[in-house]
């Protein structure tokens, strides 16, 4: 049996949404026996778009897949009580708590610990007095919207970004925790918040010092890199192109592409900058950019990939979400990322697993993601040792629920 | 004295741009040792826009805090002996190289290996063949920058979120190989292709599946959100304001704050959608917006504020890096996650930590990025044990400097 590389440890979700399910995904897709627990029915991320014609949500089933399913009654007593025993399961490997749900009450951090004194929990909030925030109004506040595209009216990105990174954050904070439990015994609480995560990025990338060590704002440059050369070009059939060069070598790629060379040995002198230099070919980028337009509006974007790829410019196409399942090698099963799964709601799909790879290691076989209380069964019996008549009662009572039982 | 929950363990980095010096540094500002090798004069990135008027680099500095810095010549044997001693220095809390570079020669983990059997490799490439690839490279082919704006004319995301996310999966990957490693006493190769974090996270957000269950491509939506209810809005005093409502309670509260409730109220029957569910209030959205975009042009946005704070509306004002700095709360001393620093080249600043926070604990204090080569003499002494003597020699040899011989 292929396991992988965080095989044996158990981490309970109760979640809903993008970051702290993916922060439970990304522990499954590394071995880890992530069991989310849902309330009967499904959480209110349940039924989120896009779905499949079936109604699935195939956002959920993207988020959650690796991970084993439970629906309990976490309105009554009897099924918090479950779900309690499931957080604060016995054992080094166990105890450790992943949510961005209110986690007051029964689901309080001090309430729990009263069942496991070295409990781990990791609790995502919006702000980090406790208050609500999503990613799109974190974003907004974050400058790039106004720092997008070419003047100053707001552009959101699409890409939830703040969420992908707060769901990575959670996965670091709990394998911390759980290192540091390890060591000296003692449990913890981690509290992440969705806006802290973009405040902290935002001044990781320096845009907060130059605020204040320059007085400046970043303007918006459309798409334009800042400080380097880099920007979109249209092709002649109507496809778009990034051309980057960081490096010298990337600048002197693109002139042995294009054949440009000796035009581009024009520019350095006519504007007095120094093209050997990133900052220089900033400034430049005008005379630059003209030059790689016409150029590339000669061509077709087979032609360019050619001349591109044949003398190592760095580059990419521009490809919305169809074209880049359907033209882009990387997306495909010769990527050994991706794999074929059997997606219950959404039939055989190609999807992808971790995308940290055990050099050596097989890969862990993809799992798709379980259907709602798939597993309430098995956890039971498996994980806290109840009884099948026990069982039996507490589907009767209507504290636990199967697959069956949910409104599919 | 202060310690983070991850005191102890012990990280070399070797590494240039966002992504593994993020990685390093999340795991430095939880309290690991993160000791950064750098060729002597620094590395690509050390002087990457934006700049303090001094030349120095507030991108490099701000991606590097709380580390510790040493400068070696890398391109002469007896440099890279050191770096590779540092690397495999004996005991359970060391041996852990991050790196972003080709990782070629000396620095492969086939050599590296060879001294010591467990070393721990985490090693980010461009694309999963080994090929190149960067943020923007990456980001073009995602699908993203078509489906931002309000056509298909591709819109780059300013945050390059690729990389933030890769090197929250270093950070991810580096604790879950090192835990495995203290459980089977097995060293490991971990490598993560930037190209393949673009990859998982289109498919675990459900755009994969979309594209090969339901054959579309999600449209460009401007601001909208997708399958749910939210837009920018232009304010009395030219600003804008995101408003969102994914739950029911949140919607009911935009009623609330405005007094459209009454209004609201005849959409349902007008378009015969459920306004209450999400998918509803986005197929009603353009009666909604109407509403709204009325409403808010005759308003400021502090009167926006006071309206939507009362009512608690899920919202957020726009503000540029600038405004974020200077009106946002959050981003203040407040904000227990800040901090003043003084940071060498740029001076007294304002800088966040971790965004992760272990309750209870007091925050491990704020760090500024040290200079290149600041720390060259108490790691070789401290961590090696070389004798102040030999230090002398490998100064005078030119393969180690410390902060005054860089070329500041």
């Amino acid at each position: 049996m292929i396991t992988g590389i965080l095989n044996g440890l158990r981490v309970i979700e109760v979640s809903a949404f993008v970051a702290a399910p993916l922060g439970g995904m990304t522990l499954a897709q590394l071995g880890a026996d992530v069991i989310r627990i849902d309330p009967i029915g499904g959480n209110i991320d349940y039924r989120r778009w896009p779905l499949a014609p079936c109604g699935s949500s195939l956002y959920w089933s993207s988020l959650n897949r690796g991970k084993r399913s439970i629906a309990l009654a976490l309105d009554k007593p009897k099924g918090q009580e479950i779900a309690r025993a499931l957080i604060t399961q016995p054992g080094e490997d166990n105890g450790i708590l992943l949510t961005n749900l209110p986690a007051s009450g029964w689901m309080s951090h001090q309430q729990l610990s009263k069942h496991r004194r070295d409990l781990i929990m990791l609790h995502l909030t919006g702000n980090y007095d406790g208050s609500g925030a999503v990613d799109y109004t974190v974003n907004c506040a974050s400058g790039f919207p106004i720092a997008t595209g070419v003047n100053s009216d707001p552009i959101n990105h699409v890409l939830p970004a703040w969420d992908i990174a707060a769901g990575l954050y959670l996965s670091t904070g709990l394998l911390a925790a759980e290192r540091a439990r390890r060591r000296d015994g003692q449990g913890r609480k981690l509290t992440l918040a969705l806006s802290d995560v973009m405040l902290a990025t935002v001044g990781n990338l320096g845009y907060l010092a130059d605020v204040q060590v320059n007085g400046t704002v970043r303007p918006p440059l459309g798409n334009d890199l800042y400080g380097a050369l880099g920007r979109d070009f249209a092709t002649k059939d109507g496809r778009h192109v990034m051309i980057v060069a960081i490096s010298n070598r990337q600048w002197h790629a693109i002139g042995n592409a294009t054949g440009l060379t000796d035009k581009f040995a024009m520019i350095g002198p006519m504007l007095d900058v120094n093209l050997n230099s990133e900052g220089g070919r900033f400034e430049a980028r005008g005379a630059i950019f003209a030059l790689l337009e016409n150029w590339c509006a000669k061509r077709t974007l087979a032609e360019i990939r050619t001349a591109f790829d044949d003398n190592g410019v760095l580059w990419g196409p521009y490809q919305d979400f169809g074209q880049l399942f359907s033209e882009d090698n990387r997306c495909s099963e010769k990527n050994p990322m991706f794999g074929w799964i059997y997606q219950p709601g959404a039939g055989n799909i190609l999807a992808p697993g971790s995308p940290l790879n055990v050099v050596g290691s097989e890969r862990l076989p993809l799992q798709p993601a379980p259907i709602l209380g798939q597993d309430t069964e098995r956890v039971l019996a498996d994980v806290l040792g109840i009884s099948a008549s026990e069982i039996g009662k507490l589907y009767d009572a209507g504290t636990v629920a199967g697959p069956e039982n949910q409104k599919n």
